[in-house]
């Protein structure tokens, strides 16, 4: 048994979907949440850069005393997990392979669809996964750009949406995919309308929901869980004023946010800029 | 007579509407054109760092040799306009003043709507500048977030485009303001959908033009202008990997972007990280 706190990390406020299903599943775990709202978005940022920030927060992360790191960002789960994994001798939880495991699982058509960011999409993160587990599977993706603004805006069941995804999802659809990811953490919120357009055929898989699976499977293994009597603390960090994020991370957490802190990692790290 | 440059700044793609409005004003200029592509967006940022790199900025473009310098950002334009002026020793433009200025001499009622990002229209930098100018003026404003995310997608004249604007600029409409000033770079690319939806009667400030304007008559004044024979080079740098820069650029243009290149202003500044 360990009491010490679940570590997640964000570029920003999609990383929130994450955390609700992990406090969901988990509830007797205390979490520290950072958001990089200084630095948002990673997506158009090299993997250098993405992976210096990674780490930057992974040790401000360490120094609040966690057992467990998730890296509840697509991008950086791509390009900095193994740069992670290398240097932190905590278990580090991306959210790519816990979706691709998920969509290899249910799939029976072997026909996967992928939606996420440009950056992510570009990336081919999830189709070399879902590739890795299951050679033999078919993989579609398409980025879906305007799915984050219309989730951040509280834009998820009016008509705009409704047609910015028919118009996305209409490719995915028409080559008859039996399985989607949500490969960003933005679209949870966008899962009625995503469900619906696609139709009762298709699975939807939630990346924070598998992401928060393998964290609980991990913590159970290596017996690091809290007794479940406890009821967890939250605590949240972000690197830019909190303003924005506390207004839209209510909406992303399903429930109303602690206190959130502005940190400077800069000055955590003792570098004057 | 000067062969100097037109220097120009913001924070990613979106002041290349300003550009596209100075070259077709003053063909026979060169121009430098700054994109802080790995720190955008400062809309969120707060105003002692947007004013730091600024003033990176300005810095870098000095060393390219330039008579003038453009603010083409809204927020860097509300924040850091004055600590430019007052550190440089050429004339410095920016975006929300010639906006201003133009609202108060076309508007015949006195109600004029200013649309913008959340982080422009918090700011309140459009209704201070017009009310300085005319403090009768009565100022109505309505942030518009997923103009920027719709124009660089290039959905400008589609269903979604028109339904999110009639949501947006309904609210203006119904109080009748007779002129619009569209207080963000991207959204000359929405131009006629806004101009439609807002109906003959109501004016619009592009604060593109409006800024080419007074770019064309400080150079004017000082008697800075190149031959008007003469045909203006034009060189583009960016802070992060310029693929996107390029994708969604051309589209600001409104023409074929010559190369671009990126630099580290932290190296520029002698800077290791």
């Amino acid at each position: 048994m360990s009491w010490q706190a679940i570590g997640i990390f964000d570029s920003g406020v999609g990383g929130l979907t994450v955390l609700r299903e992990i406090i969901r599943k988990l509830p007797q775990e205390d979490t520290v949440y950072f958001g990089d709202t200084a630095r948002v978005p990673y997506g158009t940022k090299s993997p250098e850069t993405v992976t210096r920030y990674a780490v930057e927060i992974a040790g401000f992360l360490l120094k609040r005393d966690i057992k467990l790191l998730v890296v509840a960002c697509n991008t950086a789960s791509a390009v900095a997990l193994s740069a992670l994994k290398r240097q932190l001798s905590i278990p580090v939880v991306g959210v790519i392979e816990p979706g691709a495991r998920r969509a290899v699982e249910v799939t029976r058509s072997g026909r996967i669809g992928v939606i996420g960011t440009a950056g992510t999409i570009r990336s081919s993160a999830y189709t070399r996964a879902i590739k890795r587990l299951e050679p033999r599977a078919e993989v579609l993706t398409q980025a879906c750009p305007l799915f984050v603004p219309l989730a951040e805006e509280g834009w998820t069941d009016n008509l705009v949406a409704r047609l910015t995804a028919q118009s996305y999802l209409k490719d995915l659809k028409e080559a008859a995919v039996d399985t989607l990811v949500l490969g960003c953490t933005h679209y949870p919120l966008l899962k009625p309308l995503i469900s619906e357009v696609m139709g009762p055929g298709v699975t939807l898989v939630d990346s924070a929901e598998e992401t928060a699976r393998t964290v609980a499977k991990i913590l159970g293994d290596k017996k690091l869980l809290r007794p479940e009597a406890e009821k967890g603390n939250h605590h949240y960090y972000v690197s830019d004023i909190p303003a924005g994020f506390i207004r839209v991370g209510n909406r992303f957490l399903g429930g109303r946010l602690g206190d959130v802190y502005q940190v400077s990692l800069d000055d955590e790290n003792g570098d004057s800029r």
